[in-house]
């Protein structure tokens, strides 16, 4: 037996991990796990921090408390896909419907990319709140991007304006859903499930899913 | 003023609206609104019982706890539409795009019909757990009967069970994917949604969306 296995005085909570986060990344981790695993009003800031390794105390230096890692967690998952979106609808070599394919299939795999499935957090009562205003409005200018490349489509150019909105609702609510069957069956890989919902959403958009020479994965 | 204005001994709790439910759906109909509004672990089961009316000693009467509850509550969302599928499955007078097509906008009239979102209960992550197995496998079975109705249409006849599962999820997933869109524009009338979902839901089996004859809301 060891003399130092015993260490009397050190805490565990200050033995952090090697991970090459930043504090405030492996916070947005450890809420990641415990939000999604344990619900985030079963969560508390000492468990987060906890989790992360470091003193409740240590904590609020990085961040306010549990709704700004909530509204940290839930940006990152609509947050990169509006920056491709933007740069997709300033992009006038590809077709709109290829445009529409790549961000679709791009949006599911972050969707259903790494090990905590963030969707799941978009229905807690919470974020109907005044703190979490930011997340929907990236959420909300992602959907009417969603739109304008629909609008862009030739099978959608001739829709009227209440058609064109159902149509967006439909596809982005497809992209959505698939944080529910994620959930189900966290096991599957994401890559193509995402190539398969990206033809979906053509289908429903009314176009061909087989468009010579575009992005197609597999 | 009248000498039954004050009635001692008799708390509020114990004033039932005269609402024709029975105790236990007026603690069903009370768990829905905490649950969705406040959020299931925040919500006390003697909320429950305050908000329906009664005691919470009276409650253990006619419910075992919460868990019961959230169960209830999540088995109405599917049970509903696993008897219709069921039918429809064994209907062999109408075609199966016409019964596909039913279901859907029956599945979403249910999902987005009500008061509250029940839908919105599907991620806590409590629902992974034993007590709700029986609502997982109702989910699972309504999901099988989807499939089957896909795998009888002419477009997914031809599809292996590989290609055929994915098709299925993706359907299940546009279907329950309306939750998503339920919980951020819930003013919209679900009628009118539900079928254009059933629509979007033929053309991602592939079938052409417009069949003579099949019953077709507006």
């Amino acid at each position: 037996m060891s003399t130092t296995g015993r260490r009397v005085g050190r805490p565990r909570a200050q033995q952090r991990p090697d991970s090459g986060l930043t504090p405030r990344e492996e916070l947005l981790e450890a809420a990641a796990e415990l939000f999604t695993t344990h619900g985030y009003a079963a969560t508390t800031t000492r468990a987060v921090a906890e989790r992360a390794g470091m003193r409740q105390a240590t904590m609020y230096h990085y961040v306010a408390g549990k709704e700004e890692l909530l509204a940290g967690l839930l940006e990152s998952t609509v947050a990169p896909s509006l920056v491709l979106a933007r740069r997709l609808l300033s992009d006038g070599t590809a077709s709109a419907e290829a445009r529409l394919w790549q961000l679709c299939r791009s949006d599911v795999e972050l969707l259903c990319g790494g090990p905590h499935n963030l969707g799941a957090l978009y229905l807690l009562p919470e974020v109907r709140t005044e703190a979490f205003s930011g997340f929907r409005q990236v959420r909300a200018d992602l959907k009417a991007a969603y739109g304008q490349l629909l609008a862009a489509t030739e099978a959608c150019g001739g829709l009227d304006a209440d058609e064109l909105a159902l149509r967006t609702d439909l596809v982005f609510g497809l992209i959505e859903g698939v944080i529910l069957i994620h959930r189900s069956d966290p096991g599957r890989p994401p890559e193509s499930f995402a190539a398969a919902t990206a033809d979906a959403a053509l289908r429903i958009a009314g176009a061909a899913t087989r468009v010579a020479g575009w992005p197609r994965a597999g």
